[in-house]
């Protein structure tokens, strides 16, 4: 869309909106605020904003000093803990570009994203260290690897060289760093998605994307310095949705949930209730199994004015319920994607609605996505890109535009079709918006299979399957699953010569080009794969087939 | 200082930041939220966010209409209605520049204000069309009048012309409008300052400028759907101290309180306690009078959980601890300037400070004004521009940067001493930050008088007296004053053949150049002006000889 120049305003055009000023503010304010980190043995790792700024300042001399340069790609590949937390702000600060890796990636993938975004060094989580072993072989134009430890760097057993002590670093620095004035056009992160088909593809942030979304993110989410913010989803996930940013911006104290999985929901679901929690996210998995454990507790413990944001997947009502009732806390539904830096709608009640709608209605209310925030576009259009009515039925594909949606992907010419000509994201979901502006995703045009969160390309596995010598046809849908929310299921029609083939075979073929979390946990053999009358795989009737797969006892 | 351009983003950096966006937002959210407006009569005329934005879609065809092109200035002379909230929106949306006019101003500010900044055309409440009538032989270049009326336009008594109906053209106009996509460095709205002396300076705000200030300060001051917010502070002050723009970011209910002075308090504390008010902002004088009121119901409303924010000048503990006491409303105190657009400060209590300090303590720093907003460089600077540390105690001159402040002030190459090299307004204030970032402003550097938030110029004042043939010598200085906090008085040495030269004729002559409420209350008569060593005038000596002026009974 044509820019118009107006009348040129003499206040300042030339101030650059920089991240690296949300931390000197929160400094200049907050700088007695406490930041906690869990520890492997689950302690919590306690200081303040003041001691992070001071490593974070370090973090920048250290990077330079072992010839880190402005616009260098740099990796991080790290739980959450103060020290992700130390390399959200140094590293973009003095100039550099965080790439953010996803531990979950199969190794292919993760090799590409590495490739593909020109990776000088590595920041690395000590125990996360065998993931990049086994992906260096398939890697070019990595210097050099910062280990995340305490141990003294003789002890860190690696293949990996030259290695760096991201703690010795640190100590050897000077404690002080003149924060550049970066253009705010300047990456400040990337972040890969592997939502749809083919290799994963970069998102990268700006400054200023990060910066305007940290405080629209602020600002509709009512953060304060008042709040305790628990870092529960993975920083690697769209910058850790928001909210490290956020959280600078006003103050708040953040506590960083470490390395963890649905087993240590217990533990965190103690820290949770001891730290007073005021806000945090998740997927509705992960709450799930906390009021799981809740439930469990003799005495429910009060979080009234607790607000939990719950994306990835919708959040079943009995979810949302179950943590009012028990505790008080609210749960809020959201919605985003990598393109989208996570954040789209949050699903806020307006003052009218709660006069107008009966308890029932709210609740349901409450399960659709929410309102788009301030500041972004939203289209609903039809297949032929019309746009459709905000009527709450008629629905279509989301697209998306705003300050913070990207317009490409970075250097990834063939994806030119998922961006319309005015600047649109394609979502690749369907949904409608009501004339309150409530968003309700309908379906997903993109094939892909949601897992506990992340995403996993059918037409991708299906590819991968029928690559297998002994298979004809195969076809891959997602279906419901109680913990996941969405699991894939395989259907397999073996060739009449390899009807032998086992499913231990199929896995094993899968796992050269999938995450273990990747591979169906139900592979059925089958004669025929239904199909529509055009031949196309029918998944529709797959899902009325099969869709029990993983509720049945 | 050097931008540092590092890696090239490829996410979105052509998303340009207009204001119009705000209100878009709003209509897709909140078209339902109501917006009030104080007609003369005292009862509140009423609509919703949607038939704001359908009048402000038929103002911008309007205005197009009689010919006003991208870039054209157009100046508004009016009280807080909720025409004039069409305004901040409908005319900068169509690319014009909106610039404010403070009706307070004297003819020859006024007429230079037009002049300097180019207007064409000029938006004028019917009631204050005398006011521009009488600047009008003064000004050049201006094409026609827009008068906000609901009198047909032949009953509209004035020798401006042409004229046009307010009411008249938006009824004629389409209701809907394709908004432009504008340079976001494009102003948006000017604003003078008459803080200093000389003539007006002009600030040009652009639409990126106002956007991000908006959003800073829904975030700061909390603002969400669920506030009401009673826009007391005049439009004209600031772009009306940011709350319009800020309150559309959040879709809050606005009310605006029409025309009214200090007499109207008791029907403007009716409307805030009936209207469950949640938010606004005054000077300490409203406020006092508004307390005034409240003491004298005989049931106390409860105004528990407003924010009151109070600036112009410091709000006296006494007006804080009497809000808290009888409404459980807070009074928070901030500091501003057109140059900063208006928020520079709020006083925000932190965690910490509540559990450590004493309930006194807390008055106390309830005075100081407040913690420098995120966003926001500061410096403090002695004589020689030297940084002084932040320890509470270091006082200096108060510098400012940031998105939003201006760099330099239109057309004005004369005022360039204002600004640092390095892009910081000087504020012309004294004050010390201490370690927990809360600002004192401990003294005004620049010679002005602040009376009931208004700036007069006491150099400019002396001037003014010195060109009378019959006066020798004149000292003009602010005193304190029980309702407005400082009045300016004069004192003045006759020519000795003079000595029967009357008061009156002396205020008659400073009419000339100076607004009514300007002109000093006491003008004193004295045969000779304290002057320091070196010939200064000695204004500290004069405020401790005539300081008790304006308190005497």
């Amino acid at each position: 869309m044509k820019i118009v120049k107006g009348f040129q305003a003499n206040s300042n055009s030339n101030y650059q909106l920089n991240v690296i000023d949300l931390m000197k503010h929160a400094i200049r304010n907050y700088s007695r605020q406490e930041i906690a980190s869990r520890n492997l043995d689950g302690t919590l790792f306690r200081y303040t904003y003041s001691d992070a700024y001071e490593r974070m300042q370090r973090l920048a001399n250290s990077l330079e000093s072992i010839g880190i340069k402005v616009g260098d790609r740099i990796g991080v590949i790290a739980w959450n803990t103060y020290q992700h937390f130390e390399i959200y702000f140094g590293l973009p600060g003095m100039g550099a570009v965080m790439v953010s890796l996803n531990l979950r990636l199969a190794p292919q993938d993760l090799a590409h994203v590495i490739n593909h975004s020109g990776i000088k060094y590595l920041i690395i989580d000590e125990d996360l260290i065998q993931v990049v072993e086994s992906v260096i072989p398939l890697c070019k134009g990595l210097l050099g690897y910062i280990i995340i430890t305490h141990k003294p760097l003789n002890e860190v057993e690696t293949i990996l060289k030259p290695i760096y002590s991201y703690e010795d670093l640190l100590m050897e620095a000077l404690p002080n760093y003149e924060w550049l004035n970066l253009d705010e056009n300047s990456a400040y992160a990337a972040c890969y998605t592997t939502g749809t088909t083919g290799k994963p593809k970069g998102v990268y942030y700006s400054h200023r994307n990060v910066y305007l979304q940290a405080i629209m993110f602020a600002t509709h989410f009512s953060m304060s310095v008042n709040d305790i913010i628990f870092q529960l989803v993975p920083m690697f996930h769209v910058l850790g949705w928001s909210k490290p940013q956020a959280a600078t911006y006003v103050g708040a104290k953040l506590i960083f949930s470490g390395k963890w999985n649905l087993n240590d929901l217990e533990e965190l679901t103690n820290i949770f209730v001891q730290e007073k929690v005021t806000a945090s996210a998740a997927v509705p998995a992960v709450f799930m199994a906390m009021l799981e454990f809740i439930r469990k507790m003799e005495q429910k413990p009060d979080l009234t004015g607790a607000r939990l944001i719950c994306g990835g997947s919708e959040p079943p009502i009995a979810l949302m319920r179950g943590f009012w009732d028990e505790t008080g806390a609210e749960i809020i539904h959201s919605y985003g994607s990598t393109e989208a830096m996570a954040i789209t709608t949050l699903n806020i009640f307006k003052p009218w609605l709660e006069t107008e709608l009966s308890e029932e209605e709210l609740w349901n209310l409450k399960k659709k996505q929410g309102i788009i925030v301030s500041g972004l576009e939203i289209k609903i259009v039809d297949k032929n890109g019309k746009e459709l009515p905000h009527d709450g039925k008629s629905s279509g594909e989301i697209l998306l535009k705003g300050p913070w949606i990207t317009e490409n992907y970075f250097n990834a010419p063939q994806t030119v079709d998922s961006f319309t000509e005015r600047g649109y994201f394609k979502t690749g979901d369907a949904g409608c918006l009501d004339s309150e502006g409530y968003l309700k995703i309908t379906d997903r045009i993109k094939d892909v299979i949601k897992s506990g969160g992340e995403w996993i390309s059918s037409i991708d596995m299906e590819n991968s399957l029928m690559s297998h010598s002994n298979i004809l046809e195969a076809a891959v849908v997602g279906i419901f699953h109680p913990k996941w929310d969405e699991r894939p299921l395989a259907l397999v029609v073996l060739r009449e010569e390899n009807k032998l083939t086992s499913k231990e075979e199929i896995r094993k073929h899968l796992a050269k080009s999938f995450a273990k979390w990747q591979i169906p946990d139900a592979i059925i053999f089958v004669d025929k794969i239904p199909r529509t009358s055009v031949g196309k795989l029918d998944k529709k009737r797959i899902r009325i087939e099969y869709g029990g797969q993983y509720t049945k006892n």
